[in-house]
């Protein structure tokens, strides 16, 4: 390679991040808890390409103020538009419409499937995640619902949060609906905008929201948002409706009947989570796992019925003392229309998604770090190239006895061999000289004492001199002597 | 959704499949035994983004013929090009130029990963698809080599393989330099077109090869491929290389010592494969499962040292009774080039990557059927949905005991719910009406008995009479049944 030639730059695209050991553990581990709760619940796995033809994608993105924006698009040779899937619920609404009669009916399945989102990147906003998908598509039953809900409880149970780390929030649209129908709002438009407005709560609190569900809302800024142009008692009753949730279901369905009660459709609304109560209380799901917040309205436009969140309620302390709050984790709902865009013909669908990463975040934030388990391996230290063949003999003999070693295969010196061992977060280095060969025997440096030791210990050289932690013992004790290290 | 709308056709771009839970379950088995392995040869788990700069992907893709062709490229918002990428080494040597500092060295990587490929797709052949990549970067060493060839002949193993199924065959660029350089071949295009014609022996015999050497050759169809121009002794002598290849390793290296003898590059050659012998023979690797074949080419141009492929030597037949021969399910080498790209400085790196879902169509021939262990829930038969509340407690039971249940949610009738259960390959239906709740008791009806039952049984009107597998039981006595059933 000469030096004429322009090299190219070595970074990733923004937004793109490079996933090391620890965090693919977290995450591998999430995969394995979750699957087999899922599975449990009779959800098969199945998954989709990444790529999908634009049409099919449609226009459901998350930022309804983006319609066809926000995705990664490319043209085919044949110039039709394809581009990465930004959710698995899209793909999964054209797969099942494509194989719609040859599917079991209804059609429950869960995804580990990454997506990307050709969005402004910054602090923990990335373009490219691994979601978690779960759906039951063929089912109207509410009943369907209540078992997504439990499962997603279930499953960031078996991720490792503990109880009342998490709460399941669900609402359902018809009741916000049947709301503005008597209110005398009608157009989609209007409907939208109280639904954004709502979806502000918790940034903007009740005030707020008042102005942005009539007139107007200007910000500190001076900037003006339009408002959704309720009457003043309209905005009142939708306010009173949001805050309607109580920590026990029942009594949160007594009071949104006093709040909404009198539309069709509101009336609908409250007999599909009267249902969902029930199916959650058959499944043993409490009010400390899932509760009605008719404050949660989720801002994809596709969701038809029931709306659900998951939210973390475990606090913890950023670097500078300050509370976190994680918020959710993730949600879902039912989405009656998806496959209808295809066929024509309505498919009731329901489902939940969570992100693996932020979820990861959350486990490590509350203490259950699932990656933690990654350490290096035993690293056999090279003395003399002459004697690889015992190197290798002995890591062979450590691999076959279920213990992770490799001969450390640079080119440097002694003491880049031990730092290599330390940075792998190995437990042992293991000598082997000429003499030891043979003799028949092996020294063993414990190196995760000599770690424990050395951020105790002020006095290094007393230490050093000491050896802690080295031990030369007969080859036939070795796997025993590594056992007791690692197994410490 | 009104009728004069337009509907998008329901369908995935062509080359991209739509993956199915058996599919899953093998590659997910795969992912796991082989990560068991890969880790306990203390290769640690690295992944990047699906999407690099196009300028770091650069213009080594597998097909030399068409640089710059055959990815999925798109532009960024600032226009800078990027791309899907086509393999998983390309950006570790990104990752690698980025962070060389910060690593320890050598850094050993294993990664399972989605790769794309902007190719004609046919039967078989995908333009998306998973391959698993182990790598050592920063090692020079042949035994560098020897540890990754090592650990794959391990990995297929894990994976299912039995010994005598797969062989690792070995090869170094060198010995191929060595001797085209002593027969006065200079130029990098003549030697590109030695190795494409030595790679189409399988394919051609020595005979089409020679005339692929030499002037040309004109195929079947009449038309002429340029041959590489070598003279009649230079190919014979290429000739006699490629078929050096024995059974013994050691008997190999002393006649390759013959026909490539005398070159610096080539004695360099040799005895880096002389020390991969050893550092095998250290590891216990015989003869078995890995042998030196000069035959080996690998199509990259990014080589520059050892390659390697792994061959299924696994017969079996189609449907006509044909015998299907599998060919190479991976293969690698050493590139101690492609971090020089970025950096000028060049890394020394090798690396063995595999297919998949080769493997797992491989596995599936030779009988051993990862994803088979896929069946579907106990499925709870819903008579009257008033009873719905019974029938989630009984499969929130089920599940807590650790079996794989649900509640049927469709809308139809018995029939269609039991058709569901059959379907999904249910063990079993559990019917719990009216009277049964009261009573206290449950009834199975074993489903895989059924299916046993129905494909002996001719007369299968009497066998429905009989009823054959279903039995009411106390209430308690329904999970030992039903893991009576799951085991059976």
């Amino acid at each position: 390679m000469t030096d004429d030639i322009s090299r190219p730059l070595a970074r990733a695209p923004r937004g793109f991040v490079d996933h090391r050991a620890r965090d693919l553990a977290a995450e591998r581990e999430i995969l394995s808890r979750v699957s087999a709760v899922y599975e449990r619940y009779g959800f098969e796995a199945f998954d989709t390409g990444a790529l999908e033809y634009a049409d099919a994608l449609g226009k459901f993105l998350p930022d309804a103020d983006r319609p066809n924006e926000g995705v990664f698009a490319l043209q085919d040779d044949d110039e039709q538009w394809m581009a990465l899937r930004y959710d698995l619920t899209a793909p999964l609404a054209r797969f099942v419409a494509q194989s719609w009669e040859t599917l079991p009916k209804p059609f429950r399945r869960y995804a580990f499937g990454t997506v990307w989102r050709n969005e402004k990147p910054g602090p923990g906003r990335f373009r490219e995640f691994t979601q978690c998908d779960a759906d039951t598509v063929g089912s109207a039953r509410p009943e369907a619902d209540a078992e997504i809900i439990a499962m997603a409880a279930e499953g960031l149970g078996a991720a490792g949060l503990a109880q009342g780390d998490y709460v399941l929030k669900i609402n359902n649209r018809k009741l916000l609906n049947g709301l503005l129908v008597r209110a005398g709002v009608t157009t989609e438009g209007q409907k939208l905008a109280v639904l954004r407005a709502v979806d502000k709560l918790d940034r903007l609190g009740p005030d707020g929201v008042r102005y942005l569900l009539g007139e107007g809302r200007k910000d500190e800024s001076g900037a003006f948002t339009k408002g959704a142009g309720l009457s003043t008692s309209a905005a009142d009753a939708v306010l009173a409706f949001t805050a309607a949730g109580r920590a026990d279901r029942t009594e949160t369905l007594d009071l949104l009947a006093n709040v909404i009660g009198g539309s069709a459709e509101g009336d609908e609304g409250l007999a599909e989570l009267s249902r969902i109560d029930q199916a959650l209380t058959g499944l043993g799901v409490g009010a400390d796992q899932a509760i009605f917040d008719p404050s949660v309205v989720r801002g994809l436009e596709y969701y038809t019925g029931a709306v659900f969140e998951a939210e973390l309620l475990l606090r913890s302390l950023d670097e500078k003392g300050q509370p976190i709050r994680f918020g959710s984790v993730g949600g879902g709902g039912r989405y009656d229309d998806l496959v209808a865009r295809f066929t024509g013909e309505p498919v009731p669908a329901t489902g939940f998604s969570f992100g693996v990463s932020r979820l990861a975040s959350a486990l490590r934030a509350a203490g259950q770090d699932l990656g933690r388990q990654t350490r290096g391996p035993v690293v056999v230290i090279v003395f003399s190239p002459d004697d690889m063949p015992a190197y290798f003999a002995l890591v062979a003999e450590l691999r076959a006895a279920g213990i992770a070693a490799e001969v450390y295969l640079g080119s440097s010196g002694m003491k880049a061999q031990m730092k290599y061992a330390d940075r792998r977060l190995s437990p042992a280095a293991i000598i082997l000289g000429g003499d030891e060969i043979l003799a028949g025997t092996v020294t063993i440096k414990d190196l995760d004492l000599g770690r424990a030791l050395s951020t105790g210990v002020t006095d290094n050289a007393a230490w050093r001199a000491e050896r802690p932690g080295q031990q030369t013992l007969p080859r036939a004790e070795l796997i025993p002597a590594l056992r007791r290290i690692l197994e410490a």
